[in-house]
């Protein structure tokens, strides 16, 4: 019933936030009485779509939820006192909301109206599913994700820029589904100057999805002019140096980021994002921010889609700015899952057990 | 049946060369009655032990062999006439041998003696097994494998040569089964100079193997006073400029091989080991070695083992002197296979189809 609910919540990846995934099976013992997830901010919990389609039913039965019930009476009521009022004699969740305004109210407001509460089941898989929710509220810093395309030689373009296209077409497809779950998508000045993209979300078939926020990281606002990532539905922001010369009549949305020694504060650039309430962010950039941000240990989940061509010891590096001098301070990664996507390879990797410091 | 005498025929990978390898199944219906392989040079044909095996039991039944029986008297006697005499009314092989000697010759020879011939039964899985041999005798030139061993932005080495250890346990001993089946192991001058390596097989749990060559690319013989290639039991053969000068009394093997542009003839070089009786060739070298030979288009496999850690951008390259300029120049393989080795990834990748050179 609880990989039920964990499949139902998943359908919501490409709309449900800046809430959390949730899906919700009201069941007597082995038969579904009623199912829902939680679809868009503003509409209604899987809880209570769950309810209402098990009707009368829901009485005496046992509700499975992905997520603590809320508490709290935000665009919607609170589910807990659904859950209360539907008659439900059990509920179990797979984990504790941490978001302050639940963070187990819920949990106390069932218990107090009689329902016995079970919570920690397939907890693991929970937490997963919303990485990113749990890392804005629990780290204060959405969950960051870089994805790279590069040659078998660990190359992203020729040494004159050409990159057109190492990875092929199922690869170029498939990426799109991670922007289309993630609230923001990064990148810099310079991507934005060398090829020009729009870093939107395109699907072969239609899906519905919310448009990710699109984020450039732009010192000094030079790229604002102009550009693909201006263009089209999905809002785009700058974010720039504080002393930057802002432009008159800059018709789009900006925000000034602290600089520390020549370069932005990533941390901080991450929790301005944060509060704006992006859960996930995709980053698809250079060598350059992409080695920043390794180096600054804030890469959480790298995505690397690999080509099978060689393109040779003068093209373009993955990561820059590594500098390391012994093996000891290699980064070391831990391979999540190895996929092939078309002729290309996809390759999940987060960061291992780093080996202790070399003297 | 042939299934079978495929898997027969590859236990001999690390000692039948430079023949090739060979099994025999000799079966009555469903039942086999006997089988065999051919361990080493010198040694009895599969054909042979199978029809000892077998004994009388071999009148009247089928041999399934995995390449044609030969027809020429060579350290042993000619198979096809043993198939005779011991009375088997079928021959079915899974490919002709296109060794000169044979070549048909094994076929005609059953035929005349009055034996139903068939052919071609699992003949690419035969060609596989084979490679090696086959390339040697229809090319004139070893198959040619190359191994290397990459971080994930496709680095060998930290900038000052430090590379000890990228891959773990498991990838080492990995390596160790393919430099078994080959008859010779290249590298460079440089390699030696720089890593010291001692190119043998070394495995964990005793197995039977015939030490490959190990051979060194060193156009001035600068290397040959010392290091690990020149101990140990395995045989060293060092391939020289024609004009190197040849240090008096060097008690090593040594071949000259013309030299082009001021770089070695790598063809010459591979014809060389061809006229040794080198099936495969087993390279370990350098980034600028394994460029040259990609670049030739003399590579025929490339064994990647990729570790999950990042070097950076200064760290050293897989290969060097491609010199693209275009992405429709860029080197493009095919992948055969994906394994995780311990904490390792083994690319095994073939040249693909290549794009037609864009004007």
């Amino acid at each position: 019933m609880m990989a039920r609910a964990l499949r139902l919540a998943a359908l919501g990846a490409y709309t449900t936030r800046p809430n959390p995934m949730v899906g919700c099976v009201v069941a007597r013992g082995d038969e579904v009485v009623g199912e829902g997830w939680h679809r868009r901010q503003g509409g209604p919990h899987a809880e209570v779509i769950a309810l209402e389609a098990a009707g009368a039913r829901a009485k005496g039965a046992t509700a499975y939820v992905t997520l603590e019930p809320c508490a709290h009476t935000g665009r919607t009521g609170p589910c807990a006192d659904a859950l209360v009022a539907a008659g439900v004699s059990r509920v179990v969740a797979a984990m504790r909301d941490p978001f302050p305004q639940v963070d187990g109210a819920g949990f106390d407001r069932l218990r107090a109206a009689g329902i016995e509460v079970g919570a920690g089941l397939m907890e693991a898989q929970a937490r997963a599913l919303n990485v990113g929710f749990l890392s804005r509220i629990e780290r204060g810093r959405p969950w960051v994700r870089v994805k790279l395309a590069c040659s078998l030689d660990g190359r992203t373009a020729l040494a004159n820029g050409d990159s057109k296209w190492i990875t092929g077409a199922a690869a170029r497809a498939d990426v799109m589904h991670w922007r289309a779950r993630a609230g923001a998508i990064l990148t810099g000045a310079g991507t934005v100057l060398a090829d020009d993209p729009s870093l939107t979300v395109r699907f072969d078939t239609p899906r519905e999805f919310v448009p990710p926020l699109r984020v450039v990281l732009d010192p000094g606002l030079a790229t604002v002019a102009r550009g693909k990532v201006r263009e089209g539905d999905a809002p785009t922001l700058y974010l720039h140096a504080p002393d930057a010369k802002v432009p008159r009549e800059l018709a789009a949305d900006r925000a000034p980021v602290a600089v520390k020694g020549g370069v932005f504060d990533l941390d901080a650039a991450l929790a301005l994002l944060a509060q704006r309430e992006v859960n996930e962010v995709h980053v698809e950039t250079g060598a350059t921010l992409a080695g920043a941000l390794l180096k600054a240990g804030l890469v959480d989940d790298l995505l690397l889609y690999v080509a099978p061509v060689l393109l040779g010891d003068t093209a373009r590096p993955l990561f820059g700015g590594l500098d390391l001098t012994r093996m000891a301070q290699c980064l070391r990664m831990e391979i999540v899952e190895t996929v092939r996507v078309g002729d290309d390879l996809r390759l999940h990797l987060r960061p291992g057990a780093q080996p202790a410091a070399a003297a």
